[in-house]
């Protein structure tokens, strides 16, 4: 069994870490620990829970490096890099599901989230943990960095048109739909049921912190920098991520052939779907498990690709994949404990 | 394993059985049936099974019957009196998710139903499959009646007050409350998205079906006839139901001791969740999972125990439930297959 | 034009007081405070006023007083009976929508609100201002106490049948449903969308501060004291509260025999409509506006009525019901600036 | 009084109008037709008319063009186009909330609606009725064809930018998202409830049948023509619709010059509202009311512009926009029976 510590445990992508874990057959939940709750009960916290699982939450992440084979990092941007550093990397595997590890260029994470990195030395060490892209690399390391949610979907979305340079870099536009779990546990007026119900809205426009993730690893399977127009909306709906995806074609080509490029990067993921002719992804198809769907349709009048990418946000786009990565680092099967059936209604 | 029929496996009971047995280790489902999509893939039909499911649903109950070791019947009330005989179940063990065999009173069925009933002589080999409460029966039929959604939840809430004698039999009143998907996947005006959103209603005031079926029971446990107020209403939400139960104590007791009655006969149910004090079920902590949480209070201002109990419709209201009975019919452990957690959000 | 000052603008409550009293044809808000957001124009609070509404939000109520011909006050309890007092009674007109002047007998507020009442000397002026039920005491007074949003739909559905002794007082349950507007705008985890979103819970139960104000009302309609059984329930949705109310009849009695007795009270009333038999009030059917739906159901198995009422919770439950109290005090037709049809979807 | 005629007054649309049309000042009613309803009452069909809206549903729209001043039509769009004629048009005025007139060219009529065209002779009459922007033809037409939902939000949007020359007409990107309510009353799978809650999907995409009616409206502001990428998105919500607008600006130039262009064309519309800096329309804000927000962002990183328009789909987008077209075609001041504030919640 491994044992898994959580640091960040009664956020909702940490109560999904526990959802998952507690039911991977090869894995035991030895510590969670919580800022906000220190001393309560995770029944308590979260109620779904009750007779499930009892832990009291804990705040102490150095006693935890020396137990846990592999830590969970599920923290606000800006902790990490304060508390993972080079010794406790040689006791424990990291997996952290915050920002701070993901960007390898200090310089652009410091533009974008507005504050200094603790601990660039770590940044090599670092892997950007999208599995289906970085397999390999994720095998070898101690510090994997979770992508995140926007991230994982608009990458995996227009992945293989870049790596086999389908489509002009500079029409890119990506306009993505999440649901509010997204925003996290933490009270806000923009999360207050009222205020976001019953209505759509972009922010953050043109500034999103995922755009040079994004920007990171689709410019590295380019081999050439790319920039991006990236728009997340908030959808007055619980979970999931929708993508919507443009570009303009370098070629006219056909559905098939298209097809016939993502299938050879996708054909053989598990947690990968390509949709046939006509049919595209929807939120709800992938609801409560670690599916990416992929959808694209070519639209000859405009000479552009539209691909749609649907995730769960909490699932394959943090919680989810996070077990896919200690699945991979451990040198489980793939699937363990996420083979799930999307949950409809 | 287990050779599993479904029938009816397209509305959204059905497709909840095939989610829930699909991911059961000890059961296979060998067929699938449906009027509405005779020929079609099943993942064409709910796209979350995409890669998961493609059986072609067909259409033959009889070859089924000498097949399947349990078939699971999804269907609107007065088909199943029509489409099981004696014969059917000396082939094969039938778990009927509909209305037709619970109730016992032939009388009373066509008074509610304002129908005919097709199988009149089966009703006594019938079992009603509140699994809690019939466990040692269910053990030794071929033909269970798996319990209404609204009565699971409701039975469950007031058993133990009326087996141990404490309330008014005069003085239920159970308000109950039902998210959407209750209402099928048929089409109609009142769960078209916009005539249904942002609104609460009561429906079938004094009137429900369900209300024959709580009645029958609870008079069962309290050995004298009983009748209940019971109001239904539909809310805006996928999932979940919520009973609130009035009824007046016949004498002045304590919380504790109340509990202790609870704790009598729910105890050791691994689906039964008994609240803490001052802690109420809510429908979002038992979203996908077989479980039943109740809660209650006492108001000693009006002499009354208001007791709250909550279930996910689709489950333990319906498919959770009926593989329940299947696991007790096979004499498997009985949270074979139904581990769960709740998924919040 | 009567001169309007409100004290508390940002709310909810406060909110729907400047939408309809822009709207109002006779009345000009000269004043609007707020506590949280001193200095801010109101359309930055609430972007639906860019364009129409750029007060800038004040804070001082005494100066108010001097200058407004009527003051309405939509402030947390506790704080107007601290704030008016009979010096700013003879300056000005109050409704209050708030608890502090509702209940007559101060021990019962101080026992429901655990806290001290500032102003027990001005409740026997205070008028409670259910209009279709204190329309005269209201012409005569200075200082209305607005009704609670739950009180007026359970007064208004069940006060005749206490008024003409239909019903065992000993029997009352009053099961209500509301939209989260109405714990307004102060973040708090309950009201967070993704925490009250997908589920139906019952909160405060015996225990709701709107009990007392409703046994207060009925009691006197019923010229004995009463007890009833109150429990709301919170429900996925942004406005509306159905109250399904359960009474024992004394005697025997048919539907249009009750119907009559409803017509005695409401037939003139232009802001309770009663429904036709078997139709049933729905919240959606009066959003925005400022009815009180009602119908009611016999049920001849237990000798119960079964009533519904359903009102917007933020017009005829809070704001509209103000500004009725308003024309009131005012002499003008009541139903000036509060003819809006009812917005569906 | 103009005397006013609905045909197809029960979908959402034609209730809407009624809406409007019963709080216009200077308009009456004078007759309903619908297909689904005829001979029942209005109030029946739509609850929340109760006690305000009585009429019954007749069938024949020849008799109305004799009586009725202004027609309006809602109806699925190949209807019109057999119902209207020339002579119908000298005795009314019509304004068409359908298709049918609002191509120019029958050609891409045909090709995008995939039916025949039955009155190509009346197009070069038929203004389209985009207010803002064809006031003047509008004042001088028997027949106005009033513009679709997502396009009177596209094209209000990018107007200024086309007309200014500023963006490149082959870098367009329409990423657009509606409520429920523009896809009907009409019963279908895709609109039942469990279906669309808590989900989103985008829909025929790069087929969407308001993309050529965008596309001639641009075309004749910019003196070219212009091919968009238009995706529609469905939101679980009621009302709404939000266009995200995306466009490769030909020339560097400051937030402030391109405010100045949008004010150049918008300032003194009083249903057209221009964000300040970094606020952005969410369809909240303009809910029930017919504005159209609009506010923009600058991407110095991609040379892009992107627009984002807010609408109520139901009343700008719909209802709104043809009462505005009314007060126009009856020398009313614009905004006569439109001036409701927006409803929030």
């Amino acid at each position: 069994m491994i044992k898994v510590g959580i640091v960040g445990a009664t956020g909702y992508v940490g109560e999904e870490l526990v959802r998952i874990l507690m039911q991977h057959p090869q894995s035991k939940i030895i510590n969670l620990t919580s800022q906000s709750y220190v001393g309560k009960s995770y029944n308590e916290i979260y109620q779904n829970f009750e007779e499930i699982c009892a832990h009291i939450c804990e705040e102490d992440i150095e006693k935890l490096s020396k137990e846990a084979d592999v830590i969970f990092l599920a923290l606000p941007h800006g902790i990490a890099s304060k508390k993972v550093n080079a010794s406790i990397l040689t006791n424990t595997k990291i997996i952290d599901l915050g920002a701070d590890f993901r960007l390898k260029n200090v310089g652009v994470y410091e533009q974008w989230y507005h504050s200094k990195h603790f601990s660039p030395e770590l940044l090599e060490e670092a892997v950007y943990g999208l599995c289906e892209i970085k397999r390999e690399q994720i095998k070898k390391s101690n510090l994997i960095a979770n992508p995140g949610c926007y991230t994982t979907c608009s990458i995996l979305s227009l992945y293989p048109l870049l790596k086999e340079n389908l489509i002009d870099e500079e029409s890119i536009v990506v306009d993505a739909k999440s649901g509010v779990s997204g925003a996290g546990r933490a009270l806000s007026l923009g999360t207050h049921y009222i205020e976001c119900t019953e209505s759509i809205k972009a922010y953050k426009i043109a500034s999103h912190r995922h755009t040079p993730e994004i920007e990171q690893e689709l410019g590295e399977a380019y081999q050439k920098e790319i920039k991006i127009s990236f728009t997340p909306h908030l959808v007055p709906m619980n979970r999931g991520i929708l993508a919507t995806c443009y570009g303009k074609l370098k070629k006219q080509i056909s559905w098939e052939d298209v097809m016939n490029i993502y299938k050879k990067y996708y054909e053989k993921e598990q947690f990968i779907r390509l949709m046939r002719k006509d049919v595209y992804p929807e939120t709800r198809w992938v609801k409560g498990s670690n599916y990416c769907d992929i959808g694209f349709s070519l639209d000859e009048r405009t000479g552009r690709i539209i691909v749609i990418g649907a995730i769960d946000n909490l699932v394959k786009g943090a919680a989810g994949q996070a077990v896919q990565n200690m699945n991979i680092l451990f040198g489980l099967e793939e699937n363990t404990g996420l083979n799930q059936i999307p949950m409809f209604p």
